[in-house]
């Protein structure tokens, strides 16, 4: 039996709202159709927050009802409240995110609230789901670090991903929003959530802001994590942090995980043309280094 | 006691000799000079090899004469055979550094030699260099694949890893030249070299071509290796691969190191300052991403 992973393609929601290159809704269907076809299992579609908050996706409900879902593929959608969820599910969502971050200084800067609260305003959101039989994915963000706080208590990160598992989120993204995490911290702080919540209900989410996601993914993959978010293109960039790296490049993490033998039944090269592609249409190079090599022999 | 891990900077030498912009002598005396205010202790100052094949360090004698040689750093410079060590030694070397490949391929297409040929040729530099009291390090390339035959076997990694160390090389540098390798596949490359040579005079030396650099550093440090050569800037390029990266940053390893709880001795922030200043000489941006985090905010 072939141990294998499951890759969360985050790259048409966490990648592009943090592009500042506007994208037809037009384009971004055919990314998502694209990436349909490279054999990943889960590929993050958009997200329904305010256009005010992210521009980039104000086309979420165009885009969404424009895509040809395939059988066996997941589309999940952000959402960041229950608003937010009914313009999901009015264009046919089945998979929704909520999002909160383990920082309490991340979430009072940014939406006026402690963690419990930012988590109670997802109640209605989870109960809807529950009734309506949509699975919901949990974010958690600054896993690692906080661009207000600095140091993020690993048992803060802990007691929020219990809460959203405990809700009734069948998975919990644990993200390293700004990228400073380095391996040993990032396999603790898995370890330490682990033994709240099954490994099998984890993922991870890192930002190649310090380029260390790729050494990040590669010791939670030893501690046992078998699902990884990553973008096609190493879109997204830092706003903490101009000119920086953005999410970790699915390429590059696909090169990785097929050379220890680990089976995301990803087509690499179709991939590689894909994320070539939206460089292209992005106007600047891809952030796959994986890409660059074969670029030009 | 904290554990520790010598970097060996190869900027001077294996990054700069892939750059295209031509850098003055007095700038390459500045890079090594700001280079020994960092806390390295090994530094890899040029290369006596023929102009004609490296332009870039036409200047060795100059470079290596200018510099300012700090008590207890060590500065080894790369010499292709006797005629060069005579070179090295006039300007006053005390650490040389020889090379060869681990695949047949590699030593047939570039100097037209098998492998046992190539460490032949040595033999006269490594009898001097005893006399003379002279240390000699060692590079094995192509320890994970090979532009031209592809795969290389291990047992060729170890049997001419263990020649050169049998013939008096202090330390061999196992170097994935064209950066193809991944984490598994570099430990395991690392756990077969070390049965036949103490793996405390062994070092890894990864390009970053595919990204992959930092994983494969965490994994063979796993495995035990405590030196790693890298490039401040991650200068270099790849001389088989157009646009692709070069060496792996050393902002970026010393970072992850930090994190890791391994002392290195370096100083981050004048590493950082000095990889700026080189990237500005050479008119590109920085290759670590480290330094284009701290950047702008």
């Amino acid at each position: 039996m072939i141990d294998s992973l499951r890759i969360v393609e985050v790259g048409p929601r966490d990648g592009l709202q943090n592009e500042k290159t506007l994208i037809a809704a037009a384009d971004k269907i055919a990314l998502i159709d694209r990436l349909s076809e490279t054999g990943l299992r889960s590929i993050e579609a958009t997200s329904f927050v305010s256009p005010k908050w992210v521009p980039q996706l104000a086309d979420a409900a165009e885009v969404f009802a424009g895509i040809a879902r395939k059988p066996g593929i997941r589309y999940p959608v952000l959402v960041p409240n229950e608003q937010g969820y009914e313009r999901a599910r009015a264009v046919g969502a089945t998979e929704v995110a909520i999002f909160t971050a383990a920082s309490e200084a991340f979430n009072r800067k940014n939406i006026n609230a402690s963690i419990d609260e930012s988590i109670e305003r997802f109640l209605p959101v989870l109960e809807r789901a529950k009734i309506d039989g949509v699975k919901v994915r949990g974010y958690v963000s600054t896993v690692l670090g906080c661009p207000y706080q600095g140091e993020v208590p690993i048992t803060d990160v802990v007691r929020v991903a219990k809460r959203l598992h405990d809700l009734g989120c069948y998975e919990i993204s644990l993200g390293d929003t700004i990228g400073v995490g380095t391996p040993a911290k990032a396999r603790a702080m898995l370890h330490a959530v682990a033994a709240e919540v099954p490994m099998s209900a984890l993922a991870v989410h890192f930002h190649d802001t310090y380029g260390q996601a790729l050494a990040n993914i590669l010791s939670c993959i030893e501690e046992g994590v078998r699902v990884v978010d990553s973008a096609v293109s190493g879109t997204g960039g830092c706003p903490y942090a101009k000119g920086a790296s953005g999410n970790v490049a699915s390429e590059d993490v696909v090169y990785m995980l097929e050379g220890l033998g680990l089976s995301t039944g990803v087509d690499l090269d179709r991939l590689v043309d894909t994320g070539r592609w939206l460089s292209g249409l992005l106007g600047h190079a891809t952030g796959s280094k994986v890409t660059r090599a074969r670029s030009e022999a």
